[in-house]
């Protein structure tokens, strides 16, 4: 077990109609002047961004909007939100939205208090020291960047996507998270976001750290969690415990806990950032594509934790050797995916003809010669993983 | 699920030497006037106590010690921190011990900012607005108290152990876990630890509550966590690893994580803290008498989630009747305790005539005509349910 800090200080408040607490907590923390930041429309579509106005109103706040955050979101709206918040004497962050939305949030907070370019933060030119504090109404179980004190966004120009690390700066003070507001996301965005959760705790535990026993069952029980909630959504999309619960799970997948002690991956989550970043696909859906191929390679190459983890979490049979288990475990993994409706590989993803030499090139130009800890992989292996996913 | 608010401040700083940091964090934090709580001499004996006062010297911070602190710590102690603590001018306080110190220090905290008595916190006549902040360095993974907002107190003229429950107010600001530190506790005061953390587990697990699949699977996984690394530390005492496991699942097994969504029981505790009020036992061994008398009273009268506790944590192939398996569950969980070198009688625990009809009496005084959710005991449950502890 190596040593670590964990500190996640936000505030979680769960349950029916919690959204309408936004105004009162930030006017208690001292905020008088909000930038709500949200994406593009449904919020405004279903009544939501009208409660947290409301909510604003009645504890007395300024505020302005920042609306249009899309999917992978990028610099420009970024730098938009920041002239904007510095126009109106923004105090407090106010995100309305899922992980797009929350990260755009954080880049504008960090950025408004910057004298440079806020991309200095992503290309790693500069640290973030301060920020402005931030508020959450979540409305995807996804991306855990309620609870998480990174951010990851697009520079259009170069087509980077780039993430954003910091241990707590960026941590939102609160996040208030009413499952009720997601019974009504499509089931691709449901299972997008189930994918994605399940990666967060995936590149956390493909770890060589020795003996992390207490962090691996937490993380086992977890994606033994969302398996069986992810079922029962997909029969119910109305099943409020079923959302109730995979909203809490996306949470604890990102917030630090399911990596206390271990040295973590990643590699997965690089990957498909190119393919996203080069064909602007969804990121859980992306990750169905990369995540399995990943672990079919480290069948072969490295199979000690994924036969563990098919044995504990897709409860596989010890087979002959581990790589069997292994792969085993790989392919329930995929039958899993596939009964959500996940796509399994680029072509399922629309991406007919990759350009695979590019999506490496990239990454390995962005993360350097290796990426990755599980194992620290070549160009030649994240080639050879690009094309298993094919 | 249950509607919850969590919030787990406490910044968790954890691997070898990490005790020397107190003194710049409290300086860094605004501190200048620390008061040190601590124990029965183990810390100035082992040299932790030195290396904690140079850490402090070093920060420039001034310091004075609250030393003596005894297992079911006492009113008497917390009104001579208070008085210490008001004559220093103290501004900072710095626990250095397990659960006693850390639950003297907190009643110190609140204590010292109050007009009135302290004990007003604890028999509920007054709540806990403001309190001083608090660091810990611990020594004793059992309490949780390092990341918990609670603090349990006896008031020796009336016999009565009662705890103090906030949200966060008295939760420490940071914790120092040195999984080193513990390699030397005797066998004894490990096992009392582990009990203790096991229970902290099963007091929200053992709920009513439906659909809590996040928090019961995150609870299994931390409960056969603890168990697996129990056989180990009792093998090796001088296993690192395993003392580390140990060290952050009692910190996680009582921050509030195990119990999100869930309406928690915690009847097995009121029970103890009766048996150690009257008869001045550890905590822990009080524990692994009463649990296990409790559950085997909920085998026979609301097996449910005893049957599943069963399956999930003790591996128990489903027997006949719920009652059946988890009666077996109950078997094997007596079996690790004696194996940990517990007591599991009352009779064992050295107490050969206990007055059951006094223990009951003033559980239901203290605590009302009902004790507990799973099943609310009566009077007639907890004096059947002592009588099976005999």
């Amino acid at each position: 077990m190596n040593d670590f800090v964990f500190h996640s200080p936000t505030e979680f408040i769960f349950g029916r109609g919690v959204e309408v607490q936004a105004g009162e907590r930030i006017a208690r923390c001292g905020g008088r002047r909000v930038l709500i930041v949200c994406g593009g429309g449904s919020a405004r579509r279903s009544g939501l961004l009208d409660r947290v106005v409301k909510a604003l109103d009645d504890a007395g706040l300024a505020h302005a909007l920042l609306e249009g955050v899309r999917p992978n979101p990028t610099d420009d709206k970024v730098r938009e939100g920041i002239r904007l918040g510095r126009a109106e004497g923004t105090d407090w962050l106010l995100a309305v939205g899922g992980g797009s939305v929350i990260d755009t949030a954080k880049a504008v907070a960090a950025g408004i208090r910057y004298a440079g370019d806020f991309w200095d933060f992503f290309d790693g030119s500069a640290t973030v020291t301060e920020a402005l504090p931030i508020g959450v109404v979540l409305t995807i179980p996804a991306a855990g960047s309620e609870g998480s004190g990174n951010s990851v966004i697009t520079k259009t120009a170069t087509c980077q996507k780039l993430s954003l690390r910091t241990p707590y700066v960026l941590r939102p003070k609160f996040a208030l998270l009413n499952p009720e507001l997601t019974l009504t996301l499509p089931a691709w965005q449901t299972a997008c976001g189930i994918t994605d959760m399940l990666a967060h705790i995936m590149e956390r535990y493909f770890t060589n750290t020795p003996a992390t026993v207490v962090t691996d069952h937490v993380s086992e029980g977890l994606m033994q969690a969302i398996v069986e909630e992810a079922r029962r959504v997909t029969l119910n999309p109305q099943d409020y415990d079923a959302r109730a619960n995979l909203m809490w799970a996306g949470t604890l997948a990102h917030n630090g806990l399911c990596g206390t002690g271990c040295e973590e991956d990643w590699a997965s989550h690089f990957m498909e950032h190119e393919v996203s970043a080069f064909y602007d696909v969804s990121h859980g859906a992306g990750l169905a594509v990369i995540f399995p191929a990943w672990l079919q390679w480290m069948a072969v190459h490295h199979a000690t934790k994924v036969a563990q983890w098919a044995e504990r979490v897709w409860g596989v049979s010890p087979a002959a050797t581990p790589q069997a288990t292994a792969e085993e475990g790989v392919r329930r993994f995929r039958a899993f995916l596939a009964s959500i409706g996940m796509p399994l590989t680029l072509r399922e993803l629309g991406i007919e003809h990759p350009d695979i030499n590019r999506l490496a090139d990239s990454l390995h130009r962005n993360k350097g010669e290796f990426v990755g800890n599980y194992v620290r992989l070549t160009r030649k292996d994240t080639e050879e993983i690009y094309r298993l996913a094919q």
